[in-house]
């Protein structure tokens, strides 16, 4: 728990809270919107495929590794996830044999997940279905130049992001 | 389930699929990781008072409307939750004195949720760290002029997906 800094900002933000302005309040409401209904969106597009968006973007990972193959906390790492979170969804994805764990003899810094071959040819069915859902629903609709300057102001949220995620 | 559309742009896909370019895939992979690194680390950030980001957005939403009330219908839509999601969440914040259900005499059109003394109490408490949240992770890190692109290229998407939403 980040009880240490979460504390520090406490005592600054009750004394005196700093509103969001008018145009960060739009910008905020509309980005969280967006957030939200997208990710239920591409949920409900890979629902028939008995996928979610975390399950896909998993597999993803790790058919472009080599060997097919990442440790645990680099996967963690990569798809965003809490590592006790991805551990649990590993053990459901191992269940309907699209991965499993593999423990590497002599190496201490733990587990790998590997992707199956049938995890690998689900992904290679549904993945022409998903990249057409992202392009619907995000991006065939922000012109290339917007694109890039939402990708540009993500770069320094992420990497803000990261930081106070690997301290706490 | 969406179906009939999804079948139509599942013989789309699979023939000729439409694979991201190098540039939409970069602000791919930075959009989908922020989405979930933010809201992991609001959920994070709101955990020492007992909320979630869901909770917090509909007490917000409750106690900016007239009489503390909506309609459950108007709150999924607001909130960006499907309406059976938003029922069980309801449910457990019922149970925890938050918000309570009412059902209007002769009005057929559906149940209302209504903040309570003591949801309002919460919101109040909560609101000025949380402000400071939203505000070291996101709004304070991308300059206004940024902020300014991104609801402006985000508002398309928005419609396009409440409409996708209101015919499935």
């Amino acid at each position: 728990m980040p009880t240490e800094p979460q504390a520090a900002g406490d005592t600054r933000a009750a004394a005196d809270p700093r509103w969001l302005t008018s145009d960060e309040q739009t910008a905020w409401r509309s980005y969280i919107r967006l957030a939200k209904m997208l990710m239920r969106q591409l949920d409900r597009d890979l629902h028939p495929f008995g996928l979610t968006t975390n399950d896909y973007e998993i597999l993803v990972e790790l058919s472009e590794s080599p060997h097919h193959r990442l440790r645990m906390t680099e996967l963690a790492d990569l798809t965003a996830q809490s590592r006790s979170r991805l551990s649990h969804q590993i053990t459901r994805m191992e269940a309907r044999g699209l991965v499993h764990r593999d423990a590497c003899d002599g190496d201490k810094r733990g587990t790998f997940a590997v992707i199956t071959p049938r995890g690998l040819a689900v992904i290679e069915r549904v993945a022409p279905y998903h990249v057409e859902s992202v392009r619907r629903h995000f991006i065939d609709q922000i012109p290339p130049e917007q694109l890039a300057v939402l990708t540009e102001a993500y770069d320094p949220v992420l990497e803000t992001l990261r930081r106070v995620r690997d301290r706490d």
